[in-house]
């Protein structure tokens, strides 16, 4: 048996269109503008590719994009600065600071500066406190995406036995949440775990989030799982060119997997696409109207 | 092979001492006060009883007790008052508001107000996401008299295998966040948790907080485990009285855990004493001095 592809980079496209029929209806019958913001400090090129997507596709969907540059040399108080001057703008709804900062910059300050109902990176610990209470929340983006792929591949989600190999704060531990929100039996593995195999085995749904290159092998999966690999790791061939593959060794896997997302074209495009989704949900929530279903 | 018994009342005796040393400490050495603050609206019965427990227990450890009674007939503005009354009160450092509320106040809106660094129950957003994401939080006193227990018992927790039946805000989840920190592996099972009593045999520490009487087996458990037993059920009995028991069935798992808490006489002590020990910690961190370690 082959596993069925995920494609994410058509699913993301479904996402942002629908996205841009939202914002159409906002416009059209609300003369609402959702609009974000995205922060830039420093020259990471990276980052810089980043922002500038991130750009491009709020321009595409309809949204107002603002972008602000700061330098490397930014001090901390400049960047708290740019952030109240967005939290008080009301043509703005989501505000994303790209990360990392520079060194003389406190990272969690200034997410925690950020209005939370603004905070569409959900790193916010307000967001993080809401969601884990079941309350309306601003979520982070790439758990999000997991979750709505998850949910066009199997529908319902509850009772399933879910996997969370990570647990960062930007991605495991928000994704093992929104698997219990889903009344899925979660498990959240990591490094400590004693006998990652058969731990994986278990799982309905193995969400890798680890950043080590194909640990994940074909024998951890059990036969018609659902896998979602969130791992981006760059690493050299034989021939001394460099390709990127996930935390789940993709070829071993889509031998074993009902389903399985690849790397590129999975988990990744989805977080744009999600962060778009999240600035129309706060642009509502900040206005107090629906979120249009067109 | 007979399970140990961990005696909860005894364990949490120790901590109410060393709390009682701590304010002697800070007493002398910071002129510092812990006061703690509780809130009463209404007339239920058992917490009534729960309220005066608290007074007498914060009095015995040294500390300041202040008890607020308001009518059942409160309104949502007059607690709110109250909160904002005791936020400002430089005396009071920890406040908890006895639930459940009477119907015309809305309890979220009344957690909410209340000052995170004051908010010795831990059930505050605020504090639910610090604690999520590894920052210093006020943490709910069930979870962290488990932690006390389970760790007295244990020592190191990595690594082991953590099941935690039941998902309930003020137990369950907290519960799966604290075994994270310490770096065991959890799985978090729940009323839609499909073979129930597997996922339970894998458990190196099986926690119950689910409300339903010795709803686990002795088979559910797997030989040598430590299980905490959250659950507080008032049962019939066949003569016609009343007792209570917890949410595993005891005198089966005593049988094949390596240790079990009991059902009075296990948890339940504890939470008072983490309640206290949650005050020393709010009125250290408010004055920014150091707890005391006598």
């Amino acid at each position: 048996m082959t596993a069925d592809i995920i494609d994410g980079k058509a699913f993301a496209a479904q996402v942002r269109e629908r996205v841009g029929r939202q914002v159409a209806v906002l416009k059209a019958e609300s003369k609402l503008t959702p609009g974000l913001a995205v922060v830039l400090v420093g020259e990471d090129p990276a980052s810089k590719v980043y922002v500038r997507n991130k750009g491009k596709s709020t321009a595409e969907a309809g949204m107002k994009s603002e972008e602000i540059r700061l330098e490397a040399s930014a001090t901390q108080e400049e960047v708290l600065e740019v952030v109240t001057r967005l939290n008080e703008d009301p043509s703005i709804h989501g505000i994303l600071v790209q990360l990392p900062l520079p060194k003389q910059v406190d990272e969690m300050a200034v997410l925690d500066a950020i209005d939370p109902a603004k905070d569409v990176d959900g790193f916010h610990v307000i967001n993080t406190g809401r969601q884990a209470v079941g309350l309306p929340a601003m979520v982070p983006c790439t758990p999000l995406g997991c979750i709505m792929m998850l949910k066009d591949k199997l529908g319902e989600l509850s009772g399933l036995n879910a996997v969370v190999v990570g647990r960062s704060n930007i991605v495991g531990k928000p994704m093992a949440s929104l698997l219990l929100a889903e009344s899925c039996t979660v498990t959240i593995a990591h490094s400590r775990t004693k006998d990652l195999p058969s731990v994986c085995r278990n799982a309905d749904i193995l969400v890798a989030a680890v950043g080590r290159p194909e640990m994940i092998r074909g024998d951890w999966v059990k036969p018609g799982a659902t896998v979602i690999d969130v791992g981006i790791n760059r690493i050299e061939k034989d021939d001394g060119k460099t390709k990127l593959v996930g935390d789940v060794c993709f070829s071993e896997a889509v031998e074993i997997a009902g389903a399985i997302t690849p790397v590129p074209g999975g988990v990744g495009p989805m977080t744009i696409a999600c962060l778009l989704a999240n600035t129309v949900t706060a642009a509502c929530r900040q206005a107090g109207i629906e979120e249009p279903n067109p």
